[in-house]
């Protein structure tokens, strides 16, 4: 189903980047889950632009929760939150239509909707339309904690610069969930920033890789066919714009394992089953084994750029040059880190909630 | 949704791997499409184990159309095949029920469905479930290539070796359609078969990587939120058992290029929009852009190992060491194979008559 | 799934009676539909309260549509409408809160919602929330005019008084879409007024029958399971609070009739299969055959009234009286026809897309 | 989604009158739910066809259960039950192919499936293909058994003969459980049976109503939009060939109630809520209230009937007379008693499931 995913708990998105308004529905949280709008508010302000790697487009992101909480609370009815559109420069992009810019969906929606299309910055394919993801799955997140489940995403590689490893995951989660640029190792995180400026300055842009962690799963989470965790995390993820490859554990490197190498051997410790290593990411047939759940999304450069670039012009039906001197991010993989966490907390609850009902979900 | 994916298209899926048969239901292909048999034993076929590289389980997989085709075409409505299963030696498994196989879903099963899961061969969780797909996969295949859409898979990297790069899409594609091991240059597959014959003297297994092509697909298909090709794909893909990572065109590697590099410059060629370059995979913002769709899926060495391996015994509550004998194969990635096509057909199924309507997918 | 409807085409309710804002998002209508603003007003009005036989609460009911047209024309994405609740006495329902209401759902929602509810005016129970449904429906009501399908609803029995039977389909639908009370024949239309303020005079409150068909639908909409026309449509109008039963054709009545009498025989009429009678209501085995759609629902007299009721105090625990001088509708069948208009609407352009395609239903 | 339904617990149906075989595929039940296969051949006997009041098309509807049961239990994977077509007089329809039987779904089907559905004794619109969803609903009747929520239908209303009122329900339910035509007062039976064979001996076919009860569903199921009790029910009540009307509790009577007679006033009854009448039956916005769950459905008379009828041959372009001599039940309302239960207990599962969690329904 387009604009709406999920099953037990689900969320539905809407809006176009320089529409009056965007926002998303999340439907089928449990009541009762204490609703705190300055972490929404904290949650939103990290997928901001900052800084000299950031589109000086700044927008307050002030949001309002429609539907769906009283009291604080959630009453456990579909929950509503809108984000209206303020600094759009709309005019930006009126006199360009027809130019495709390369790695943009101006073609593609084109194509898709006859014409009939919201071109203005890039309209319904807008990664400012993530903000509605974000807002929303603030609560899932926090929905989440009270289940003792934490989720947390580093940039572990952006502009050839790698971050280190996680060392202890609820402690990183911790320390990631207030830092606008979540690089583990703060040296690594300035070659980044500095890798990414160059870029800038050279009209550029790049590209890089987010690792997300979740600890505190129950076992039996996700199913064989078709709703698999990775199915339904990476059905999610691949949503998001600029995300072009997603994987699990090990992944790509387990093309040039030894199944001996790759197998997670399984132990007792303290009466509780773990793994020794853990490649498949904390998945088995598809379903939660206890151990962290591990994955990693690739995420690619801006395709914005200053550079001048060779295209079509669809309208004119005749090819063009494009040479693009509008507002756009050099880089936003730290910008997508908060994303990637709100949608796995949806889809979380989403799988949390088919197992053990939506009563549940909600208890202390 | 569980055991059912797809929208407009679905495919439904059941059976264990020794239970009395397995089958799958696929529903809202159009009227009309011709049903031939012989292809859906060809490629029930080239998923079954070959040779020295396979385990020596060998099923006829008879399979019987139960519904849906009438006089030789599809009826619109459900068509059901199953496929028995003949050579089930049950009681290789049941002695050792609760020795958790490393890598395999044994304890998560037995965790999610609380001890009353048919472990027998791995139950619903086993590879062989996928024949089910590939059986209702070749009609959905078929359906395809009546709209000149087709489809192909190589091994692009196994046990080490790497395979040469497509030159000639549709020509490979034909090429690959009746090769057993879907190597595009006969002296790599015969280098990755001498390594695997090596991993399975040693007792042990490989992975690999999977390359797929898909051509002929008209622009506009997908969603930008949340049905993305690649979300859709991913989601189905990830179902197959050993598949721990998938990425579209550069995929993980965008991570390194600059979006100079990454994007695809767009051209006009005789009239019609092309791009230069083919790093996103024939998708812009989650919608094809008339390109070939390309994607890689990585899969892990088979789990299943002679070597001796540490684990637990959940039914005893206690470590335990687990030594298999019962027959495995050395690696799947050749028989995964086909299923990546079939799979892959039916979404594509799918995405079109969202778009175009059941109807139009069944013209000629 | 809860709050969402549909498949091809699907609608998303959100909002309470005394929260910030009501709305609805529609989802998959084709790209390229003009959106007449005028006639969602002109839809909410005829939902909205009118003279002595409804409730004082008069609100304006100024929409907004924050996402999905452009340009005066549908996009082709999520259209989503909010309307702002303005005139809210919230204060009217905070004293009585766990004194059940006998025929509303304040019992019910305390219990799903483990009393985390928001109870003002009903929450998200209440009928207001239709508002959101008509505002949207009226987008799918244009979209199927441009295809020549045309949907008409009378009230074909109100406080026991009976309206005339459709003459002329068409010039019926016609004359109905501007009357605020849908009554064919006008001298029936006021003894059914005078019926209600004599109802309403006396603290009571009455219902009726609901009576609509839809002209113009091609042939072999819908399917066999388990998404036959009347499938879809009942789903959707069980929704809309009030409605307590539906019925296709000559519903109940053909449990009374011979076969040789329900049947309805065929014919061609200037090439075209025609039935001469139409007892199944156009639907043969859950499919359009060509003929009108016809169905009635039947609405329950609006619960709230007046009168001094027995109940429980669910808070406190014990029995209670109740005695509501709130404001509220001594009828509710009149509004909930545009109501009924809107969900077909919306369910038909679903039915028709899958069919069809979503481009077929935006062409002209 | 077509020929699948539900959420949590969703059903897949398969199969033609004439094919090799039908069946069902029910996805979601818990783990650990006893199958007794005597109560499923128990079910599937309800349904099939007794004395002079049925089509003497007397088959065994011998059921294989292919997957989804492992040491007599349910293993929570897909459950799929299929059933062979033995009797199958397919030369009767072949002739006849073309001439529309009025009521049936011959011209709708061939219009939908351009002319390649398999018309022999209705295809997959046939009565027949209700065996596959009595088959897997009899282990969901079970598992509701568990959780002590019993359902039981009776027929109301059979060729104008009306049967008594429940006096008792869950003893109504036991002894219409083993009553192959389930009517209360055996004498009303004798008199509907009467009128039935003289009805048959006219060669015509009647009508009736069905009535059914569910009691022991907790407080709470159900979602005011879209997913209330109504409306799934109705969804898949309507699925059901030959039913033309649902209703809930006073159904379409309430169009001619005050308030204050159609309103069920609440009262504590030993500490638990209930209402003193249950004109709403049971459920008060879209959820249960914990008062027995009442609905009816009107099931329309055959429409095989040997009368002479006027249709049309939409292969030949012309007006026909149709003159039926195949076999064929005067009467069904019977027969769709056990189909009602049946989908009313998948139904319920589901949205037990939504609110409890799987794992929840499977406890005792």
């Amino acid at each position: 189903m387009k604009n709406t995913f999920g099953n037990s708990v689900s969320v539905t998105l809407f809006g176009e980047s320089h529409g009056v308004a965007i926002g998303a529905v999340i439907d089928g949280l449990p009541a009762g889950i204490e609703v705190n709008e300055d972490f929404i508010a904290h949650q939103l302000d990290l997928r901001r632009p900052v800084g000299k790697i950031s589109t000086p487009r700044q927008e307050a992101d002030k949001f309002t929760i429609l539907s769906g909480v009283f009291n604080g609370r959630t009453t456990g009815t579909a929950l509503c939150v809108v984000i209206p559109n303020e600094n759009t420069k709309s005019k930006d992009y009126a006199s360009s239509y027809g130019k495709a810019r390369p790695g943009h969906a101006d073609f593609t929606a084109f194509s898709k909707y006859n014409g009939c299309e919201d071109y203005r910055g890039g309209g319904h394919f807008s990664g400012r339309i993530t903000a509605g993801l974000v807002a929303v799955g603030a609560v899932a997140i926090e929905t989440l904690k009270n289940k003792n489940i934490h989720i947390g995403t580093h940039i572990k590689r952006c502009a050839g610069v790698e971050d280190i490893e996680f060392s202890d995951y609820n402690k990183d989660i911790d320390t990631l969930s207030n830092k606008v640029f979540a690089v583990l190792d703060g040296k690594k995180a300035e070659e980044m920033v500095s890798a990414i400026e160059k870029a800038a300055a050279n009209g550029d842009s790049v590209g890089g890789i987010l690792e997300t962690v979740v600890t505190g799963l129950p076992v039996g989470i996700g199913e064989p066919w078709f709703d698999s965790v990775e199915s339904m995390l990476s059905h999610i993820l691949f949503s998001i714009p600029a995300i072009k490859g997603v994987e699990f554990g090990a992944g790509f490197e387990c093309a040039d394992m030894f199944g001996s190498e790759m197998n997670d051997n399984f132990t007792y410790e303290n009466g509780v089953v773990k793994t020794l290593t853990n490649n498949n990411g904390g998945i088995n047939g598809g379903i939660t084994n206890g151990m962290p759940v591990l994955f990693k999304c690739a995420v690619k450069p801006t395709p914005s750029i200053s550079k001048e670039q060779e295209t079509v012009d669809f309208i004119k039906g005749e090819n063009a040059v494009l040479s693009t001197k509008g507002r756009h991010d050099p880089c936003i993989v730290h910008r997508a880190r908060v994303v990637v966490d709100s949608v796995t907390a949806i889809v979380l609850c989403d799988l949390l909630s088919q197992k053990f009902g939506t009563d549940w979900l909600g208890e202390k």
